[in-house]
């Protein structure tokens, strides 16, 4: 488990960690890597949060230009600001390729991808012009905003939530494998109780309902109508409504049991600290060091 | 972060320590100080139970008022009940404003701002005759409903509540941001999916959609027609339900942890004790003592 | 705090403590009453059981016979049973009656009331004959639905849980109490946003639609149709949604360190063990003890 | 208890130990008894995979069946894939009937019977043949689709999470009947309130409409429309919103609480290990044993 673990938080780091792009030596690529990279200058802190305000703005535009009333007052400036954010995006993107050593580690990895989605899209809505093609340009909006994804980068409380669900997952995936049972179970008993004169038109349309029924959703679009169905649709809401629990047992033993852990751990709750901890071990690349640390909690380098 | 937590829960007792309004010396302006400001005497807690009931009536006659029925058959009644409580919670401004010694601190601070909106709307409503203006009418009689902020003066319940909450902030902050990520990317994808034919016009609009199913809440306004848009939608409602687990796994491993640190400490869930404790200490001014208490807890002084 | 949870243990249980209604002397009236309120002998948890068994049936007759198709095919046999359950639970009544030393203990007491209120209504329906009166005999359905109440005299988990609940009161009331605030403000935000050309007729109509949305209920009988509309309410779903976790961390945090206190005490979870534990102890009269006790728990007495 | 406890193992057991089956002696059905029951091999590991996906994509073709454009289009491929899984789970069946020494146990227990019904309804589908009989054939459907019980057997995981719900299950059924009790009142006092007239036909649809309304579903399909009505079904689900918390807080209990009884037992959460340990401990039978256990946890045999 160490081993796959281990494996996984390597995929996702080796994006985040440029040492393992390859650290330029000093000079200009060097200056431009400390800010674009790094954040424990000034410097590269500015550039983060900058970068941080045009990802949400730019998503902003791409939102408010999917209004039809939006889009016909307002759509030449919004396309003006989305190629202006297009090109920053590009810009970004080629100063990041240019200075580091092994570009095409960055290019390749998550964050690489993810960046090169961001401006994509706008680069091909050249190639097809009109709005006739509506479904292009709705599928090229999807691909924008994208970009939130290099938020995530940003925040490292992530990274408890994300381990306590992580040791969680093999119940998570237990508790999942019993509900999706139940939904086909229960969906195709509805589907042989009411049938398709009832709403309940194939055994996929009834689970859909049954998804909608057991999370409690319930649209109304497909409701049982036989005295039977109504019966066996309340036992299927209790049922729901009450297996909440389960998850919610499982996360929380597993939080409170993390609590115990580091009771007398760093302070968890605080304000980010401005401590000097570079992000990244220099010695194995790891990621995700505690502010205030001292050795990196890998491979016990100091930091 | 005890340096922030400190200044929020001054700018807030500020508002509700009168010594940082200053008491006036012993005479009729320190008498009514007594009983409107503090709690610690007969007459000032009939003055504290009196001023809830008037709240509460108040804010009933508020919302009697908004029903058409009512409004035609009893408007008149209702009008002269509604002046009479706002000529009584004027009465009691004036009298806040005159037996403290700085009047502007208790004007520009949290509660000064309160009870005087609390009268206001009434006094618009003069300069706005006619029951053509519903809008004004409408908005006014929203202010008027915030009276009720006065009355979370009274209940220090809510600081243990708070304080709980307010030390899980990260990680609420970042469940948040998830959540609020999902609904984007989502709600994007299914406004490719269904399109506007099927209800979903604009992303805006297929992020409300999205909200009201992860939360299932589930209108029916707005529903997937497609087999992918129900497959996607059902996905969603899982997931909606399921990371509902999270934000009570937070907060329940925060309340547990709490509750092993008191559990010798003094009895939480009693009764209010009728234990003669100042609300605020004479010395540095901070509220929110325990019933009980001899000493203060923030400087240390005799109370 | 005691004082009072006593008192209301006392008011409960007074109903509940044969002592309390006066144990006859021995002879005929003697040995009903062992049957009738005791359960430590066979004959007494026969005559439980099978009371328990008339009550769920003549519960089924009442909710049977509100069913219109069911109420015209078997109304003649719906409306002997219910006459035969009548008269049982009238002779049971009298037998309770006439075998305490102190009758009006009885009868004034929580399950004496209820145990009248269970037949009272079938003469009553002697009195307005007539299918006319409608809703005159769905009122009394009603009344008859109440002899459920007699069926939690016999099941003493609920104390646990009831015990649980209890401790934590202060806290469920502050949250209650913001719940409230929350639907009252945003309730009529919605109204002065929407206004009633969109459904929303008055602030307590919005209130009800604010219940329908935080809940997550959602039924869409009234749906926001303005933008800004729109974003308030997902704002409104996300925090009712949100906040389902401040009373779930409450009772779970309750109900955890309950169970740390009593890890080495009596097994909580294994069948009812047929001890033979008088339910009530005939010092002072309390009930709710263990099985396996040897002491009272109240008063130290030797069970 | 401990009695019950083992009882009900037992009974599921004697399906899973094939050593109640009766092993062959050594030879050609010793060899098809270690492949179809055990999977300490890698042959009957093979085997267990090869038959789980043999199931799911036997239940994808039931419910892709049961499209009506997919019936109509590819009626003809999916029914070859139909007899074909359901060929290859006859033969399987007879090679389990076979390979074991006693196989009257195997046909009458759990999964014996399962492993039946996985095959019968498609040669019954030859005796009613013609699509009028859409019901017989929904009927069908149903029964094919319970193969997915099968794949219990296969994931141990269940056991830990059934543990942690058989321990809390008084709690539970108390909690369950204390929601019916709030169904069958409350549903009937909106009978009562709102009226036929309504859509409240009966105190059954009425109780339907209870448990949508408070198990927080909120079709819509049903709605109150008295001012009395609304303001008792917005009691009804702050009641039901709130009430969730309950069950959430007795699993989390018991999970947390086991959490910490095995802080210093093997590791739960990794992924399956390749320890070379027979499912069923030769002495006894009892079935899962933990992974790298040395010796059996019911009878301390080695395994």
């Amino acid at each position: 488990m160490k081993g796959l673990k281990q494996k996984f938080q390597e995929r996702v780091y080796v994006s985040q960690v440029p040492e393992s792009y390859g650290k330029p030596p000093p000079g200009l690529r060097r200056q431009m890597f400390d800010i674009i990279f790094e954040a424990d200058t000034p410097a590269g802190r500015r550039f983060d949060i900058a970068l941080v305000f045009a990802i949400l703005l730019s998503i902003l535009v791409v939102v408010l230009d999917s209004v039809p009333g939006l889009h016909r007052e307002y759509g030449d400036i919004l396309n003006v600001l989305e190629w202006s954010f297009t090109t920053l995006f590009s810009l970004e993107y080629l100063a990041r390729v240019i200075c580091v050593q092994r570009p095409w580690r960055y290019i390749s990895g998550f964050y690489g991808v993810i960046d090169l989605l961001a401006v994509l899209p706008t680069y091909f809505s050249l190639l097809v012009p009109g709005s006739s093609y509506l479904l292009d340009i709705r599928i090229l909006r999807l691909l924008r905003v994208f970009r939130i994804f290099k938020l995530t980068l940003y925040i490292e409380e992530y990274t408890r939530l994300g381990e306590a669900l992580s040791a969680s997952r093999r119940k998570i995936m237990v508790f999942l494998s019993v509900v999706l049972m139940a939904i086909l179970i229960l969906g195709t008993v509805m589907y042989v109780v009411e049938g398709p004169e009832n709403g309940y038109t194939s055994i996929p349309v009834a689970m859909y309902w049954a998804t909608v029924t057991m999370t409690t959703v319930g649209y109304g679009d497909i409701t049982p109508h036989t005295h039977l169905g109504k019966a066996i649709a309340s036992f299927m809401m209790l049922l729901g409504w009450g297996i909440l629990a389960v998850p919610t047992g499982i996360v929380t033993a597993e939080l409170s049991a993390r609590r115990g852990d580091r009771r007398s751990g760093p302070a968890r709750t605080g304000p980010a600290r401005p401590a000097a901890v570079p992000r990244f071990c220099a010695q194995c690349g790891s990621g995700g060091h505690e502010a205030g640390s001292r050795f990196c909690k890998d491979c016990g380098a100091q930091l």
